[in-house]
């Protein structure tokens, strides 16, 4: 089993807000990132699979094909966009790096399955370099 | 002369986007940056600055004293901001890192010269880590 | 589960000594590293946490109460220190970077389950790019 | 249990091209990775081993002996090199990344158990920053 | 006056080797780089360009324009390449970094001049983060 | 005229301490930064000189003469020391990087005219990721 990993990034606007609350308590509790102008960050989005070399390629999975599938499903509906506006499987939820990340992973798994025989294993996700999250699907 | 630089970053939205053309046109020109829901970065910005080193200190300018300007005067009102509409020196302004670098040069030159005998030398602000400005003054 | 992770840094003094041996002993075994008046590094720090999403907040722990809680329990205790003299918690420890990131483990392991419902996870520690250790409690 | 790492770098030419293959099916697959006269990469290999530090040293193992023993073990062997012509565990191999860790764990994993106590964990080889493996010996 | 820069990069094989010296003077000089059957390396290339910001745009020059014009006059000629033997531009001349950043400026100057009223300033040519060159086209 | 650069590392420990000072003053200028007890950095030195390549070898300078010169005189003298007590060029003299990076420049200047045509062009000295100095010689 060898795991290979795939860094993509994209630039996108969002803010932290919860509409059931009131301004107060969203500026307590998610302090200027609830700033309602929004602010923004450079996204890094590293998916790692796992599988066996094919023994005809080396390759584990075909990296150019997973760049391709993480740019059309991912990078193209998140970059240069607003997390909380423009983004459909977004809607209604929260813009937390760890909402993302599991989203990410809801539409990317099935995926990775069909055009391979390797697995999703993680997905990493970088808000700032200091600020990241990581997802293994469970 | 000894150049004594500090890094310094801020997360914020932004949209490139000129109010006297048509959509059409700022679509052309910006592509994708002239989302109108915005998109953001995780800006770093560092800041030169030229002097002979103090002999009692072995300082060309108290890094400390910098730091702090820096933050005060740029970093808090643009970190977690809307460059287009919470930044009152960006006000009529297109949002371009290229107008951003020489506001904050407007900004510090006089306010550094006025803590030290140092002289402002040059401003360095990256939008990503592949596109970045740098200006002089000049 | 998600795991979030915040870098932290610190710069600080140590040397590699064992003061049951003979200086020669110690140069022989630690070469360089056991230099008597000391050298130092830029130190960074990744705490990884776990846990669920809060769905009011999208968080798996608030990371500005996280990032607080690594200043002032480790970082405000061996930033611009030397980790041999000045720090209590590494007296009559080897100051190795495998003994400090067992002494951070049990320091922020209780303090976070007090903070949270998450869990720590794991901590890295890099004395420089090129040499660093991870610690998952066990 | 405490895991230590230690990165090393390399330059290496290479290309992907399977000799059961026709050139037209070598293009198809590996694309520009094929190109006959090679390309090449600045390699990073990061190097990561478990144990229980030693109670006279702090260390899992000597980072000295470890880089040493990766130098000597596999850097003097690819670096400079030609993966498909110069080096002999890669003869009759693909040159994917793939291949290259899973040969390095194959020379690594019984020298470091025979210069400590400590065992191999884990091996990460960039080929790009944008694209590396892992391998686990399993 | 504001700089603008604009990060690319690619990966090639090389070889250091004067075939007006002996097998034994090359070694002697370029020692491993002279390695008969190549080595090679991720070279990142930065490309500056200096004017008066578009008071219609905020730009120096469009820099998707300039990203596109480095990719095809530069990028598509040297990415998965032989610098010594699949490039035009280096036939006949010694693939050191130095050698091709004077290459890539004659290529870029004037094209640069031609789709803006932009300047080329400097070219930046890592050929590893430790090794790199600048060229200000004198 | 080509501009070469060679990056190297060394890890040093320092205090900021006038002696000439009280107690409270050095506290009060130099902050954390004169703990009695030092502190210390990984520093990255990068040293830039300039020349014609040469059409033998389309060299400026030879690379591996370069750091070696750098490695013998610089990096043996400040890695894994005390950069206030074991430093004979640094005796008497604060320990900032601005006069680091001018005493770098004193011992490289003349050295490197005599092992080639290059001249030395810039000292730069990372003390940190976020604080470094830039030196010309004037």
């Amino acid at each position: 089993m060898v795991y290979l990993s795939r860094l993509e990034h994209f630039n996108a606007a969002h803010k932290l807000y919860n509409p059931n609350w009131s301004e107060e308590r969203n500026k307590e509790v998610f302090g200027p990132c609830s700033n309602q102008n929004w602010h923004g960050h450079n996204y890094e989005l590293i998916v790692t699979v796992k599988g066996q070399p094919d023994p005809e390629t080396g390759f584990v999975i075909d990296l150019k094909k997973l760049s391709n599938l993480i740019r059309e499903q991912i990078i193209n509906k998140v970059d240069h966009k607003n997390l909380n506006l423009d983004v459909p499987f977004m809607q209604g939820k929260l813009a937390s790096t760890e909402n993302l990340v599991m989203e990410f992973w809801r539409i990317l798994e099935p995926l990775i399955s069909s055009i391979s025989s390797a697995k999703l294993h993680c997905l990493k996700l970088y808000e700032t370099p200091r600020n990241f999250v990581e997802y293994y699907g469970e």
